[in-house]
């Protein structure tokens, strides 16, 4: 076995997350989810600083896309579209993860604390995205109320992408919100309810 | 001096954030904090469950302020109008409190363990905000939505009310920051950088 193995991160994942549906994350521990996926501890914390980290390490490769789409976005993009960028940047990422992201999320919903950790790595996020969105020349309020608007609108697109049944497309739903948040900002004089 | 003094909540508020600021909170207890305010402990512990609560006691009123607004609105008005009445309410409940709001906001920048507690009431503020909503009627995206744009505007207008110097007007912030939302999301073909 390679020292580096490719996949090595993958199992990991996929073993903690089985692992902590089955007896809970508080009860799981890091030796335990190396074993399931066939590792060693070693390897686990050569991936891992800590059996928690397996539940957010994903972040910072979230971050990354959204910053880069964001910074990638052509110079004429409104800093809405830039965001917007970004966030559908993530359809792809995640497009093939929906069970393992159905797990997790569910690990979360179950545990306060890491309930408390969702909320600050989101709102990590949201630092991050205002600060590309800066870096276009963006000025603070601006930017930094767009950064919320969009993570607000990640969010709920992501909440939905998990819960709906069929093979729902985050990238679509993303989009939907958005043009949800536009009627909601300017609503119309004759208002309709939507679903 | 009555079981109940009317005054006792707001000293024991002001002895705490004073000793916060001089001692650290991690270095302040309960009994201290009635010392200092002239109260027993017992009395302190009448008002607040512990020395964080003090911090976070508020939050109560702000929910019930924002929930009653969004309640009261007409019903005609859009759910982003009804959201905005609630921020906008909020503004009198702050008004005369600026002093003690901004020595909050650098004690809880100090202390991480603080700034997560103040995400998560943040986040409970959100979802009191959609349920008001959905019982004006409104769907369920549509309300998490609103709710959550409304709340990045608070948060924001509520950041330049604290850190701007002059005596700036809460609910006029919070106006400018609903303008502004609605430019963000609808922006003309041709853009202006805004300040």
């Amino acid at each position: 076995m390679s020292r580096w193995e490719p996949n090595a991160r993958g199992r990991l994942e996929e073993a903690a997350l089985a692992l902590y549906a089955e007896r809970g994350f508080d009860q799981t521990t890091a030796a335990e989810i190396a074993k399931r996926a066939g590792l060693t501890e070693r390897t686990f914390f050569r991936y891992f600083t800590d059996k928690r980290e397996v539940l957010f390490a994903g972040r910072e490769v979230l971050q990354d896309i959204f910053t880069e789409a964001v910074t990638g976005a052509p110079a004429t993009a409104s800093p809405i579209e830039a965001a917007a960028a970004g966030l559908e940047a993530t359809g792809a990422l995640f497009a093939q993860r929906r069970d393992l992201v159905r797990q997790r999320q569910a690990i979360i919903a179950a545990n306060p604390v890491l309930q408390e950790r969702e909320l600050i790595k989101l709102a990590a996020l949201a630092t991050a995205l205002a600060g590309a969105l800066r870096r276009r020349g963006v000025p603070d309020v601006t930017a930094d109320l767009t950064a919320e608007v969009a993570m607000a609108v990640f969010r709920i697109a992501f909440d939905r992408w998990v819960q709906e049944t069929g093979e729902p497309d985050l990238t679509e739903l993303i989009r939907a919100c958005l043009g949800e948040l536009k009627r909601i900002t300017n609503p119309e004089p004759a208002r309709r309810k939507r679903k």
